[in-house]
């Protein structure tokens, strides 16, 4: 299965978001992977670097000065400060890749997701947000993880609720029970989106001898 | 793959139509078999059943008086004629399914399309047209089926570019070139339609202890 729009056509967004516990990264890779038309957007931060992350890889690591001569630059469709370090995505980062034809998978938070809404419209950005079944697994999850103590636990399970609560601005929601399952709906959506009649049809005029 | 959506929730409708030669009826039949959750909408019809078709399975063969009670009584969610024939889908039809939580697929012609998207709205509906790859191919596929006189060829041709151009009315644009893509392509549709979120949250509501 691949994405074979020409690269005359411009690329879309993909934006994802999940609570904590969804799964959103391990699909986020799967979906890469599976599309060789996407690519998945490198965000700027202001945060040091981590062993193994790598420079325009994971994030392009920038000074806080840097980060800050960008927001006043306007160079961000969307960024956010998360415990004291700031994230965002570059205007440029999606618009060189889109131009190519490349479609843009954008893996960020809800609050980095309402800034793009008002950038992008309908025919250039989807929106997909993922949740695990219901919050008892969602406990299961993070409990199973071992990694946060009860009261982060308790916390985030809260937080899901209320990101839930938003998901509605959301164009689809993937339901991350069986994970085969939920790979295969958000490669369904991929797909499904590349068949828009906005964004086929203009391709098609020279084939059928028609004005679109 | 399935769709598996529970029987709480009312189908959607998906509706194709296509030029003559696009594969059509080919790719609808075997996405019949796919989804289990799919029902195949039964039309009414005026015409004189043929050899091999059966009744409530190709179409409900009625009396012309009883399809004109039919109109008059507002029965049809959308009706034609065509070379001399009635056709039309049933209200109840759809709704019975419907209600039952199956997705209906409707193979009608761009008259009807244009009936139903008067009745049926976005969130009711998906409109999806399917397209050969361009004007030679469609030649060279009604020209190797060998039933067409020359002058039905070009009637054929220059019809389907008429509906080209209504195409852009259609949410959905599928590209008969490769078969299994296409039919990946229709099944991609599908499974994304049942993950739009006015289709998934009002479902998830009490896992998640929230109000949609």
């Amino acid at each position: 299965m691949s994405n074979d729009r020409t690269a005359s056509t411009r690329g879309s967004l993909f934006v994802v978001s999940a609570p904590s516990g969804a799964g959103k990264t391990t699909l986020c890779r799967r979906i890469i992977d599976i599309f060789p038309n996407l690519r998945h957007s490198v965000s700027f931060t202001t945060r040091s670097m981590r062993p193994g992350e790598r420079e325009g890889v994971d994030y392009f690591f920038v000074d806080p000065e840097v980060f800050a001569q960008m927001i006043a630059a306007g160079s961000f469709a969307e960024w956010a400060e998360v415990h004291g370090n700031r994230y965002g995505t570059a205007i440029d980062t999606l618009e060189q890749w889109r131009n190519c034809g490349h479609d843009v998978l954008l893996d960020i938070d809800i609050q980095g997701a309402n800034q793009l809404r008002k950038s992008y419209g309908q025919s250039e950005a989807v929106f997909i947000f993922i949740l695990p079944p219901d919050l008892t697994e969602l406990r299961r999850r993070l409990e199973g993880r071992g990694t946060d103590a009860p009261e982060v636990i308790e916390r985030r399970i809260s937080n899901a609720r209320g990101e839930i609560q938003a998901s509605t601005d959301y164009d689809y929601i993937v339901i991350n029970d069986d994970f085969e399952m939920a790979l295969t709906q958000l490669k369904s959506i991929i797909v499904a989106e590349g068949c828009r009649s906005s964004r086929v049809l203009p391709a098609l005029a020279t084939g059928f001898d028609i004005n679109i």
